[in-house]
């Protein structure tokens, strides 16, 4: 098979599972470098694209255990660029409670730091709890939101291009240290933003890191297909996901960009057993653990509606959309209703993976789902979620990323050494080279 | 002697000197993480208390060639925390262009990362070009910059008290994974921010990271007594140093601190030879590099003043206060009466020592020097700048802490492992534990 697939971990926490912490195998992940630094390098050993950290600017008190507390997430990317050496780096920052000077400086300080690694997953925030962390009365509308995100990628992009490739001149004899005419002054005015620039550091290795995105909604998708170059879906069910990513492809068409241009990237959660009983096993341990309110907590926040309202024994009731995380309540309700499941399955469905797709079996089952996903187009990817760290994760390094490369789905060495090579992205020249005309150059 | 002496290492870009880049054994330092590691490690290995790196949140085109381009200093930190073991990490972020919940995040994470080693110089920026990049019309004056500044730390440190040791449980077989009775909800409402809190990260192993500050007027110098634990001061002779270091002593005592509670750090620059005459050819190789135009702006930025617009070769003029930077302006003033220089002079003067004290001479000479301040108590210490890297850095390390240690005036080893411990700061504990009472605990 020509096409490859593209594989990363999302590292949440203690893990996926509500419960997952309370596994014996546990380690607690969210404040724990050398665990992290244990998992990011067996994902790297396994030759996976990236690693992934979510985020919030709020403590997640009603919901998940293992997502309160963690490593703030910038500083952690270029902490653990310095324990990698090829695996992508990925983390999110939202653009709703902070300057696009900082967080354009600080991704273009990552990439730098590690070599051409970054990738930033852009959300406009999914908790509303964040704006009184921030001096705001209210979290922005969905559409506001949207709209803030695509002005502050431009205004990163822009710069980004602060100083264009050999700006940094540095010639002792002549006392030449930068070249002014490759200095570009970005100057944007905007209905959100006014920012002067030029950025003080150098245009990134990769040139702008990898955007990643995760809307799921028609205003998300707009943004994802004009702007990201990977997409995170959480779609459950096959044809639904290749719904999906042909939309997607056909909005990055409208945007005028390739329809391959965007990288779909579906988050999974497998639970490995040497035989189906036993990872059904692990799920009913999983499950025995689990504190109820807990995972009624993550399942209302998934929804956007407090669950606790409804019977927990009768089939999942219809809800209106909630203008908070409209992608994961689509594709829970669809299972659901699919599945015809009750609240209390739907509950524990989404206890296990976080609201991701749920994969229990062997290793070999595992690889055939995600075969047959890559070959219909339904995914370019998988992002790999682990209920409880580090067993879970180490499993899927050592026996199903070995079946992909044996089937030829996956790469057995790295053939690049940037996020963007291992995903076969093109590196984005900078526009004054790319057109060969001079920008607006500062006097 | 009884009281030892506290050293850090300032690192500036290419170098302190204008033309500190353009000499032969120069390399480049701004965006070179190998040659940071290098001079990082080699502090290390010197045993100094900490490396500090300025920072400013816009490109200093007018000034320093080696200020414009820089990693950003909280992912810098967070990469050399893994590059090092003992020595404290401290970086300059402004309390004018960020917000106090994502401010107070990096830190915590950051002293988690590094175990205790963090120090965050808090500026209120000494750029007015600042403002264009965040949006702003103009750049707060310097009395609201100081009120910002004093609530944003006020804010940081209820953020970093979120989570009282002991939070984080974690107890697998009763299923409890935090303590909600040791999680403290800051609730602050003030005049610039409101900010409810809790932090999503537990509380930094040194409890605060080390405050450090550099402010100079006597709005500055207020805050430095109620808040900082260590203040960086730029005066160039030593009765002044002493009167500033008592003053700064004073203002703690009254606002009921101990008068050793803040440790004053003098800046200063030595050019070091085997012979005397041997570091004056160094000061007149790089003198005969310089830009004098770079320098003019050097020292135009340092007096908040354009000083092209006086007679190079008359006595430097009286000037008003400019609302910027007055620390260095005062001092730099001062020298100039003192030793009757002209502009051309006190240019050349600061274009070595970026305006700090500039210290020429054998690596004896320099111990001597650092002695006789230290022991008249206008100095707990010194920051070490160098003129170019990484040649001058290492040479005070090599030639100059030997001399100290040997005189029993600097450390022969860690005894500590955090900065607070190398400072001799201690550990704040946590207001409730503090106090025995029960804060605001949410519900
Ligand atoms: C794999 C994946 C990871 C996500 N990570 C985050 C995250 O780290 N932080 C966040 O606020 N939202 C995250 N989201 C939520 C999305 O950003 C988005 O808010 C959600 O999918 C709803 O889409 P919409 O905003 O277009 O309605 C993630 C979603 C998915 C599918
Ligand atoms: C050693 C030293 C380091 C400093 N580092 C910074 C810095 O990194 N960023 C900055 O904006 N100002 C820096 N300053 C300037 C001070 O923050 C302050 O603005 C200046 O001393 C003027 O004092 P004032 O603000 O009280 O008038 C530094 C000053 C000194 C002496």
């Amino acid at each position: 098979m020509d096409r490859t697939m593209h594989l990363g971990m999302i590292l949440l926490g203690a893990g996926s599972h509500v419960a997952g912490w309370r596994m014996p195998d546990a380690q607690f992940g969210s404040q724990n470098l050398p665990l992290l630094q244990r998992v990011v390098q067996k994902a790297e050993a396994g030759k996976l694209d990236f690693v992934f950290f979510a985020d919030a600017v709020n403590t997640g008190l009603d919901a998940h255990p293992g997502m309160m507390l963690r490593f703030e997430p910038l500083t952690l990317l270029a902490a653990l660029a310095m324990s990698t050496s090829r695996i992508g780096l990925v983390a999110t920052v939202s653009t709703t409670y902070s300057e696009p000077y900082n967080i354009a400086r600080a991704f273009a300080s990552i990439d730098h730091l590690s070599q051409g690694r970054a990738g930033w997953n852009v959300v406009t925030g999914s908790s509303p709890d964040a704006a009184a962390n921030f001096s705001r009365d209210k979290h922005p509308p969905h559409e506001e939101r949207y709209a803030i995100a695509e002005e502050y990628v431009a205004i990163a992009k822009g710069l980004w291009d602060s100083w264009q490739e050999g700006a940094l001149v540095g010639d002792k004899e002549k006392g030449v240290f930068v070249d002014p005419a490759k200095m570009h002054v970005l100057d944007h005015v905007g209905p959100h933003f006014s920012v002067k620039g030029p950025l003080n550091i150098t245009r990134p290795p990769q040139g702008y890191p990898v955007i990643f995105q995760a809307g799921a909604s028609d205003r998300g998708l707009d943004f994802a297909g004009a702007t990201a170059e990977v997409v995170f879906a959480a779609q459950q069910i096959q044809e639904e996901a290749l719904a999906f990513a042909n939309k997607l492809r056909d909005k990055a068409e409208a945007a005028g960009r390739a329809r391959d241009a965007v990288k779909v990237v579906c988050g999974v959660s497998p639970v490995i057993g040497r035989t189906e009983e036993e990872a059904k096993e692990i799920v009913a341990e999983l499950a025995s653990m689990m504190d109820t309110q807990a995972a009624m907590r993550v399942l209302s926040d998934r929804l956007g509606h407090d669950m606790n309202a409804f019977p927990l024994d009768e089939p999942v009731p219809d809800l209106p959309p909630s203008g908070m995380m409209q992608g994961h309540a689509i594709q829970l309700t669809s299972i659901a209703r699919r599945k015809k499941m009750t609240l209390r399955q739907l509950r524990d469905y989404a206890a296990v993976s976080s609201g991701h797709r749920l994969l229990v079996g062997t290793a070999e089952q595992v690889a055939d789902d995600l075969e047959d996903w890559f070959r219909s187009g339904a995914a370019d990817g998988f992002a790999i979620m682990s209920t409880h760290l580090p067993g879970p994760a180490e499993r899927f390094v050592d026996e199903v990323v070995p079946r992909l490369v044996e089937r030829g789905l996956f790469r057995s060495d790295y053939t690049g050494s940037t996020l963007r090579e291992h995903l076969g992205l093109p590196r984005p020249a900078h526009p004054a080279a790319a057109t060969g005309r001079t920008m607006h150059i500062s006097g």
